[in-house]
């Protein structure tokens, strides 16, 4: 077969690059796990129904067909799901009767859409989710913890900052009521495009589909273009003189969260009253993430509060989620060079072999290295040391250990770091490496100062 | 939405049990990354005439289709993958010129096959696999290392004892040429059906489809009986009188595996000469893995040596790899209820709020403990105490932190053991819980001997 090329939108790694995910993954779940979140992973099918009850993405869904079926209409009914919120909510239903509420889940698994690639959006990628569900109501506090749950796991990562801007739903939706909005969404949607499009061409949108007056339309872009490191905000509101029950209990709300943000991780949010959040089913604090530098990558981590993630007709399961762009951030970081892994394989030691007479030799190091959790491979043949010590560099291992000669009783193993060339002799039973080379670690690179770097 | 039901075929986890499945995962990963294994993660879709190549399992691959293409004819061309071997084969060919051979790499993944569900068969299932790959050629002493590889991550799992199986294709090749077989393959299809069909069945076939006669069928037979768990299976192949230079060369072969393994991991593995392993591109040592109790269950995993694991044409790439089916085992010891984790939920401590007016002191003294590796979460309500330590309690949270009371200055916070009852004062900048709680843990459960256990 001819060098298979890659497919387009199905990011793939190679094993040093893998070595970045593994650690971002890991990392993100420490996290998670330190908070007290249990994890769930579901199938990667869902019923198309399911998947296609809002509507909005269905024009992304990879549907499922047995290849054996007789005839090519004859779809399974199923398709991959294209987020991990319809499979959660789907779960929490399935499974009320065995979970217990409060219930607190992560999920970091792949999901897929049948979009067109581009820089952030891919076919297959990777989401960290985190999510608390509850019966019948749910507590606000929870709409404060999870962003700076978010905002620890992003933060311990190998990545450039992120600020996670922040806004509810309430407040806008109170806001544009009490401007003369008949039907607060189609203000929302309308300025939910003004990245897109500007002011200008919003402010039409809200006189001509949103039904506004030119005064209206200009207070809601002024609501649209606060932005606050703190709670300041509230007063700039209060200073555009507009008024409704909504607004005050959402901007209430939002100072809670911005004000815990500033006392637990400073920096990390900003209220900005633009963020809209396209999807419908929100109804209280909002989330985006925007990665420094790299701002027009869109957001990498976004989520909100619903008051129905899900419902069976008689109990209803309010939510308050956030989801990470693993693959997302992965791929403009690793594309851009801007984290490193170590080595590209998890050995730390490679046990060079003198003849293969005495294999067995070696394989008995390793055993006992191993033992105290030293990872480590036998050399697969045994070529001369310099041909060993190669295998180990390319690699990147950073120690290749030589057996003691077997037909000289005086002689002892000895290990030798090949970055530095440093040989010592030494015992496998109790030898150990520096910690910080006991597995392969992973850091940002520093920026060539030569280059200029476009992130 | 009416409560769903689970999909047949598609395995899902509770969080009790999904920490079990976690468990493993981490377990086998520890013990593949201890040995220098890279992992690599590939797309879960393939082009379908990779799928395909094989031709056997055609019937069994999900097709996927974008619910958008105007015609549902318009497949992508694409397929879920069927297993991790046909990936990795395309992974190695598209990125040779970016690995270093013998490239030593595991892969946990998902892999789906459209086939029927039944125990031990899944639509949806996770498997472990390692290869280790080599360009043109592969030394053989992988064949002896693989299985231990797996053996001792089997070991380190909470199931029942394992048995490796093993034989040598040319061992089986060389006797069946040497009692006059002109297709051996023939004759190994039709041994592999001995637990299917019996061996009188069996020697019906060989005469009628491989030609034999009736001496040579038994041989053949009377070849697949031998099973030893030492070396002596090569002096009862001798006791048969076929000489072949392939079949010394097996013999030669499987001998040193199992030899190895009596002296690394006694009682890990027996030579088995009626194992077959049914796919033609196996060429060298083969394995299939049984588990105490459940043998009838099938191979919980199997593998091999292939001397063609990927060709472009000019570099072919033998390689040797076993695949555990991790979900096989985890749907028999779960279904079983031969395991169970210490708890629900990752938290180790819940931290009481006296009242929400001084939740932010509850939050303070949970991130003191998370500081140091603890994890733990703050009670979603202000209630009773009492209903506080349900909370923990239904999820097995093993501790509740009660914060000093703010109104008595002389009280201090204090710590419960729930399952105790023994409470202690306590200062989350320095209290640890014993080392066993800090995560969840996971077990094998004792049988009761009162039920009879039907493993």
């Amino acid at each position: 077969m001819a060098r298979p090329t890659p497919l387009s939108g199905f990011p793939e790694w190679l094993p040093a690059e893998r070595i970045v995910e593994q650690h971002v993954l890991d990392s993100i779940r420490a996290t998670f796990e330190l908070h007290g979140f249990a994890s769930v992973e579901t199938r990667a099918v869902e019923p198309l129904d399911q998947l296609l009850r809002k509507g909005e993405i269905d024009k992304e869904v990879y549907v499922l067909r047995r290849l054996q079926a007789a005839d090519s209409d004859n779809d399974s009914g199923l398709g991959l799901h294209f987020d991990l919120t319809v499979p959660f909510a789907r779960y929490v239903l399935e499974n009320a009767g065995h979970l217990e509420f409060p219930f607190r889940r992560y999920q970091i698994q792949k999901a897929w859409r049948g979009e067109r690639p581009q820089e952030g959006r891919y076919r297959e990628f990777v989401q960290a989710d985190i999510d608390v569900v509850d019966r019948d109501t749910l507590p606000f506090h929870y709409e404060v913890e999870l962003p700076l749950v978010v905002g620890e796991a992003l933060g311990r990562l190998p990545i450039p900052p992120v600020t996670i801007h922040v806004n509810n739903r309430r407040l806008a939706e109170g806001f544009f009521r009490g401007v003369g909005a008949d039907d607060p969404s189609l203000v929302l949607r309308s300025v939910d495009k003004l990245d897109k499009i500007g002011p200008e061409k919003v402010a039409e949108l809200l006189q001509a589909e949103a039904g506004l007056s030119e005064a209206a339309a200009k207070a809601c872009l002024d609501f649209a273009s606060i932005c606050t490191p703190d709670s300041s905000f509230a007063d700039q509101v209060r200073a555009l003189g507009v008024s409704d029950p909504l607004l005050d209990q959402g901007l209430d709300e939002l100072v809670r969260v911005v004000d815990a943000a500033a006392e637990q991780a400073p920096g990390l949010m900003v209220a900005d009253l633009k963020i809209a959040r396209g999807l419908d089913y929100y109804t209280g604090t909002v989330y985006e993430t925007l990665l420094e530098g790299a701002e027009g990558l869109g957001s990498i981590s976004s989520g909100g509060r619903y008051d129905a993630l899900a419902s069976d007709g008689r109990t209803t399961y309010p939510g308050v989620g956030i989801s990470i762009g693993v693959t997302r951030i992965l791929s403009r970081v690793l594309g851009h060079n801007l984290v490193e892994a170590s080595r590209a394989v998890p050995t730390c030691v490679l046990v060079a072999v003198a003849d293969e007479a005495h294999r067995r030799r070696s394989i008995s190091i390793a055993r006992s290295l191993r033992a105290r959790g030293i990872a480590c491979e036998v050399s697969p043949s045994a070529a001369k040391y310099g041909k060993q010590i190669r295998y180990a560099d390319r690699r990147g291992i950073p120690f290749v250990w030589f057996p003691a000669d077997p037909a000289d009783p005086a002689s002892t193993d000895s290990v030798k770091d090949i970055r530095s060339g440093d040989q010592a002799a030494a015992d496998a039973s109790v030898w150990s490496p520096p910690a910080v080379d006991l597995r392969p670690s992973v850091r940002r690179t520093e920026p060539d100062p030569t280059k200029e770097q476009h992130l």
